[in-house]
């Protein structure tokens, strides 16, 4: 189990909080490629203290929407959608390989990731313009949520030629489906204490407690901790402590 | 002696005119990476129509500046500015190999170009960005203005190990010093006549008549037409059968 | 019957088309605000030349993506939708004011106006926005798409005390629902000879063929003709003709 | 003397630090209007919060340039400037209007407020925009720095028909000749207790010890504090305090 958060979202005078403080505890980051946020001085410097701390480096493209912070659905065509994903890949790609650090994976960001899990064909423009980025020395994986149906997405991911990772979320709470609470929803998002105990319950058995109280197996590869929540530097260690200690 | 021209400039629904029109002339094409001009979309379809027609792919970094399409001088710390070329190269770069083509060089917009050619504390950021992204097995050239000072720019230019290449313009008026004269001025951009008898006169013989009446000799790899002239296209044509035929 | 058309829409080095050739045959000039197009040098000149040619001036907000041209659904909060129209009516309101001349309405743009047609809550994050811009002195009306079911979006406005105008489109193809046939089916624009004789049915009966054949009554203040047709001139002409001699 | 600060220079998912904390305490909000910072939104909360605290409210435009928080000089000509200033100040204008809100004043942002102070056309180019937003019933001042030679920025606002009001700034060193120790050099900045010393002695005097320890007398409105350190609310508090108690 690995642990995973987004991070390089800074965006000139404007600093995200945690941005230095996690990158030490972490397996992957999933690092911004300036569309939603992440100018190219904070990309470069996000994958330096990556490199620095061995930690796998992801890129986390996003809708161009700046002011939205990614977050807001848009309808773009899928033909504008893949030329900006692969936009946002090769720039982030390139500038890992500058300071000699190869890209591991993609995962989306904000409403793009939503889109991507609701949506079957944003999926499939997503792995499209992921299929044409391996090559043939390296693989390129797509990380996207771990949800009970991932052999729909695992099929339709090897038609491409594109290699999955699964991860799940400790600090949100899950339907009976197996899907995210909407964070309008009281009780969407889970207080420290609870975060912990469903990492917990990730790492030592793959499970999650859905909504209804009732337990739910989920394959997960990571567990991402939203960067943007007061606690998150002490939940991060915290899991961190969880998976070593496994 | 080649023929480059700036292309992918298009941005959205704005789209530039002869596009299109002039790649089949061309041995170099100057794509946009997105900051002064040039959507994914647009950057994709540019790169594919280079590829069509056997034309080599250089990246056309800018000053992070849509609205004035790169052509205001940005007062940028050398460290931002290096960062921004190496993003837009590497955007660039990746969504070419995606295609297959290998990027063979980069050439400076607008006010970047220019201030690079002013200020050599420009030249030597844009070099620096340069030196990384050099790779063991491939080289990517920099195209810079032909002057007569050549040899203080290919110095610098070597201590980076960033081979160059020196264009030299069939359109534009020079000075007795070998610089452009400033659109500013009166009979700065020459008619289409003026500009094949300079483009002739550079084809077969390697000099320009400066704006005094003297002949000035430069070092020139490739001739370069602006592409938002009315007679650009023709005047391309007229500069490929000059090549040609020499 | 007036005649209205977008125009304003270049943004520094682009240059829409027929831009300046279209405003003296208008009644009605809705020029883009500088989310989808429209930078200031541009607003600016697009106001002077309305106003040299005693053509009203109206806002034409949108979503806010230049890469798309508004022409891109975006999922904005309520709140978000309000703010950033409002900011859009205020700057072209301001700059006409700055030349003497009084906005006399609104029009959204491209996708926003699509959505505002299609969702009562887009709609009425919409009149929200309008009805706060509302003057003791100056009341500014809201144009909206002149369709069969009128009286319920007329309802809505007068809650808002936002007065409306009824826009219809000479150059598209309506449904027996008197809605636009989509862009994407095969005759949903009109050739030129068409848009001809839809614009007389409009101006001299009120009316439209449907694309079953069956005539159905509209309820217009205003006719649209888009500028990005190539005939967009000779239409205008045409139109501005009909109207006249009516 | 007057108190002021930079405030609504968040911009969407970023949040400034001190934003909503300093409000109370200051006359003059100099509110963002969103060339460097400040969305729709941000701008609309910035303006109701001043409205609730009773502090006046001023536009604080910027070069168009988000990335570099309107920090970096842009070449832009005279008519861009111009049009730029007039866009963002009627924004903020109309949106505060919306709010039953009168805007009072300007103060340019970062780069453009110091290239104004050292550059006469861009200072010019100033008061050319807001000459044009002054009307019958309503002056509109242009807030500038506090210096020695002040009569000259004086006389030309005064042929544009500007008011001007003068601004010192208590946590910045001053040089010999009353202008800003750049940044650049140590001890450009003061320190909390040095910064309310020098707002005691401007408050209580109308003078600065300047960098070569001479006291330089300066007409002066208001007293700025920067809202990007650290300690910036209990110096504000401080200096309210001390203008208070005068």
């Amino acid at each position: 189990m690995k642990l995973n958060c987004d991070l390089g979202e800074s965006y000139g005078a404007w600093k995200m909080p945690v941005e230095n403080e996690v990158m030490e505890y972490l397996d992957q980051a999933n690092i911004a490629c300036g569309f939603h946020g992440g100018d190219p001085v904070t990309l470069q410097n996000a994958i330096a203290l990556a490199k620095k701390h061995g930690v796998s480096v992801g890129a986390h493209p996003s809708y161009p929407d700046l002011q939205g912070f990614g977050r807001r659905s848009m309808a773009m065509a899928a033909e504008e959608l893949i030329a900006a994903i692969q936009y946002q890949v090769s720039a982030l790609s390139g500038m890992a390989a500058i300071q000699g650090v190869t890209l591991e994976y993609v995962k989306p960001h904000g409403a793009l990731y939503n889109d991507m899990m609701k949506d079957m064909s944003i999926y499939e423009s997503v792995l499209t313009a992921m299929r044409d980025i391996q090559t043939s020395s390296h693989a390129v994986a797509l990380m996207i949520q771990a949800v009970p149906e991932f052999e729909t997405y695992q099929a339709l991911a090897s038609q491409h030629n594109v290699p999955l990772l699964f991860e799940a979320f400790s600090d949100r709470r899950y339907t009976p489906k197996g899907r995210l609470t909407p964070r309008t929803q009281a009780g969407a998002v889970l207080d420290t204490q609870e975060a912990i105990e469903q990492a917990n319950h990730l790492v030592s058995q793959g499970k999650v407690i859905t909504s209804d109280g009732a337990s739910l197996s989920l394959k997960v590869d990571s567990l991402c901790v939203h960067g943007d929540t007061p606690d998150a530097v002490s939940l991060v260690k915290c899991i961190r402590q969880l998976i070593n200690t496994k």
